[in-house]
């Protein structure tokens, strides 16, 4: 099958189809989207080679030998995305259903589970969800991603008189602000590009321009919360800056460099850090069919596979989404 | 008046003193505990010269003009422990009774307030908490930083089923020991220091040295919740190798230098970070005069004021308290 490989290179390549581990679905995948971690991966992170992508939808084509056939059958041909973290199934935390922090859990196309940029993925049955009707494959591509940001939810409990800044206003900060500003919260994002600080007007969210907001923040109260999402290492640094004393931050963002830092504030100020990864899909699902998250206006391009390599030189020029038609 | 001041190197001198403010006392110092604090205050930390110290027990001796006389009455001649923080009194902050946090506050020895190491130091009266008669001068003394290990139970709800590690074995390590025990939870000290270890078996606490610890740790599961009070900048690095996934890190130590650190891990296991600095005096006096604290042990030696910088000499060598006698 065709396939999006990293393998200290980037490159489309053709890939024999992995035969099924026990519990597994074989998922023809339809669309793909590229996620910073991606691009983070082909600078390094995490040591991956393989088959990259961990967003998708898709339709489930075949299970495992060992699947109840009962079951199975209600799967097959199903339009599905899917949790990306496989859980060992045995250990206390996969126990209580949280296979996200499983110490022995492998990660779709992150940590040696080949990824979803090819014809096929596969990925355990107790991983997948339906795509409701009202949701589209180019909304549903976006669940993944939608998780993490409705997990900042799951994580802090964000009251509607709270003051909250969002730093960064790529497709990650973008879904957080749109996830973030349901809590009724007084939310302003702060970036660096003016047409995607535009995209969040719709909202009713506060926009700045970075600049524009450093030059004048020391004439602003500081903020209950801020949200870190800027996909750079100094991110950490100017939320310490922006958040009042005992105030949370959430830490979204993970690059590959060590980020040189000065501690003391967080201590001489007590503040709270809060790292926040990968969250629930219902949440995310509910909220797309709902209609109270818009991403259409995210999407930068859509590209074949075939053009991935392009697609990727995209991705990192533009901090929107770029999917992969497959 | 004799002063332990740090200019650039740390001297004894004879000094003035300083007219009282608005709202003050003054307090003929008895006894000064020197704190880590004060010895990266030598090292340039928050770049301050002044008189040094804020932890001390003294007597009350003389109120500012425009004290209440019946209030000031009261006080005088009064064995006195004070609040570090002097807050402007009248910001939102301060109005909620947190001088802690107030943005324009002075720190007694550590923010353009004179500290304690002295003849005689001033504070406002709204800082002084009596010390009760079942409590020692050299008790007393801890107050502050016993305050400081209190503040943890503030801010985190360790729970009697917890796995809690404490890193660090000095004086702030073995209060924080000693203070967090108190929980009921199960409780790991590492240290580097086999006699500071021995300090915390009279406690129940299970102690082990740094280096066997790094050894095994990978064999044992993760803890709930760690303690960072090592004094070191590398402190956080191994607080984050030691919790489990989402799990909590209170972190303790504030150095000058800046940090090399991969952040990723926070993000990847979702771990909290709290940073913890000063607490509340009255749950620390409560302690003492019930006898559950016990800092007696803690106690490397007491110095004469005008044995001051030899003293020093010797806080930097053992991680125990050194007093000064004034």
């Amino acid at each position: 099958m065709r396939a999006l490989v990293y393998d200290g290179s980037l490159k489309l390549t053709d890939i024999e189809m992995a035969p099924l581990r026990s519990g597994e679905a074989r998922i023809k995948v339809l669309l793909a989207g590229i996620c910073n971690t991606d691009l983070e991966i082909c600078r390094g992170y995490m040591n991956y080679q393989g088959i990259l992508g961990h967003e998708f939808v898709g339709i489930v084509t075949e299970a495992a030998a060992d699947c109840d056939p009962a079951e199975a059958q209600k799967w097959l041909g199903r339009r599905v995305v899917g949790e990306i973290n496989c859980g060992c199934g045995h250990c206390c935390l996969c126990a209580q259903g949280d296979t996200r922090h499983c110490a022995a859990r492998t990660t779709l196309g992150i940590d040696r589970h080949p990824g979803v940029m090819a014809s096929y993925c596969t990925l355990p049955f107790a991983n997948l969800y339906a795509v409701p009707n009202e949701v589209s494959d180019s909304q549903a591509v976006f669940t993944e991603p939608l998780a993490a940001a409705w997990n900042i939810l799951e994580q802090v409990h964000i009251i509607p008189s709270d003051r909250v800044l969002l730093l960064g206003d790529g497709k990650l900060g973008q879904l957080c602000a749109q996830t973030v500003r349901l809590s009724g919260c007084d939310l302003t994002a702060v970036g660096k590009h003016e047409d995607k600080l535009r995209l969040l007007e719709p909202f009713n969210v506060r926009v700045r321009l970075l600049n524009d907001w450093m030059a004048e923040r020391s004439a602003e109260p500081a903020y209950d919360i801020v949200i870190e999402a800027t996909g750079s290492a100094g991110g950490l640094e100017l939320a310490l800056q922006a958040v009042r004393p005992r105030g949370t931050i959430v830490l979204k963002t993970t690059v590959t460099e060590r980020s040189q830092l000065d501690l003391a504030p967080i201590v001489v100020h007590e503040i709270k850090i809060i790292g926040s990864r990968c969250g629930r899909f219902a949440p995310a699902l509910r909220a797309l069919q709902q209609g109270v998250i818009h991403v259409e206006p995210l999407i930068a391009g859509t590209y074949d596979l075939a053009d991935g390599v392009e697609a990727f030189a995209l991705a990192k020029k533009s901090s929107l989404k770029v999917l992969l038609r497959v």
